[in-house]
């Protein structure tokens, strides 16, 4: 019997990604005149991954590793004007409205007479504080948990906090990686909602099909009915 | 009766605002050939004030609002090869390692036997948890608290979440403004033990010397003796 509900914010209860991906096309058009799409990606991802171990993740780091990335493809070619305007990319990421989901506003609530609702997200804590307060979503949730990653050792700690058994926990999320297969693997149930865009750091090779306490859904407006099918008391 | 121990983190346990001002003054030789150094200072900590709702605390914000006031400040007249320069002085002071306050690796496992204890600290979430892992000293916190601001709001939730009455409450700490004066407000007791630098934002008018529930003490060997005095346990 499914008690508690955990759900993903970014890229599940609202926008977010298109948003990194309008960043990114913007900044393909600023290097474009030295570097190819392909080659400014492929930098940019190698920078943030080079600087994740010091950055954590959010629209800062990404900033950051942006300006570095560009001065590094431009051999310094880049002006200082241009990297003002990377700087006011990275500032209207964070000063971007959120966009939720469409029927989410209805859903929460009713889940929330139901079960158990807790935000599982990671990030920025500043930015998903903000992103969390503007949604106007706060008030459906018990608690609210930012993490710097999302692991099976945090999923643990988290469920143990709130003396939640994991037979007893959903996690709803669009990344497998980090929403989905930590949580099977510690005997939870992951009800899948993916995004048109996946950031390349949250790919993984292949989704768990045939698990018995997986669902794939298309949107949140299958979730009830993915929840009843996994035991749930909707 | 005090039963549990708040701890701020940063020039509290160990050295942070020195490596901040280390930055600072690379900062200044780097733009001395512009301006003087009261006015880069000025500058800078106008532009971190405009973006605070934006980036919040933490040195990632501190880099990316020194470059966009490198830039002001030059009228686009610095050298990207500079400009990546601040993003290594950012990055040092991501990676620098954690130097612990003379004694604290001693005084906590004292402290833990008679206290329960609470890291409550703002910042980056992803550097804070770094730097509390670095530290060695986490096992002997309960709970570690990483927020983006404390506030009385902030401080009122975590004793409420833990059951923790504000009678039983002292939150040591070097900013009068984050870790004392919210906390005295609620009716805890606050023990300050400055720090050699204050970052301007933390500086507040005044020390409440009179109140009750309120020490100072020169550093964390006299702790013990401040929370006797105050009603501890110790």
């Amino acid at each position: 019997m499914i008690r508690a509900l955990g759900f993903d914010a970014d890229d599940t209860l609202w926008h977010n990604e298109n948003i990194f991906e309008q960043a990114h096309e913007r900044y393909r058009a600023l290097l474009a005149r030295f570097h190819p799409a392909a080659e400014v990606d492929r930098a940019l991802f190698a920078t943030e991954m080079r600087n994740l171990r010091l950055y954590g993740y959010g629209a800062k780091g990404f900033t950051l590793s942006s300006i570095e990335t560009a001065i590094e493809l431009t051999q310094g070619a880049i002006s200082p004007a241009e990297i003002r305007s990377i700087i006011a990319l990275g500032q209207e990421m964070l000063a971007h409205p959120v966009e939720l989901f469409p029927g989410v506003a209805e859903l929460l609530p009713a889940l929330a007479r139901d079960y158990r609702l807790i935000i599982i997200t990671k990030g920025d804590l500043h930015h998903q504080e903000r992103k969390i307060a503007q949604s106007g979503l706060a008030d459906h949730f018990s608690t609210i948990e930012i993490l710097s990653e999302k692991d099976g050792a945090a999923y643990a700690r988290i469920l143990r906090r709130h003396g939640v058994a994991p037979a007893e926990f959903a996690m709803v999320g669009n990344s497998l990686k980090s929403d989905i297969l930590p949580v099977l693997a510690l005997g939870g149930a992951g009800v899948y909602v993916p995004y048109q865009f996946t950031w390349q750091h949250e790919r993984v090779a292949e989704t768990p099909h045939v698990h018995p306490r997986f669902r794939q859904i298309e949107s949140l407006a299958a979730l009830l009915g993915a929840l009843a099918d996994l035991g749930g008391t909707g």
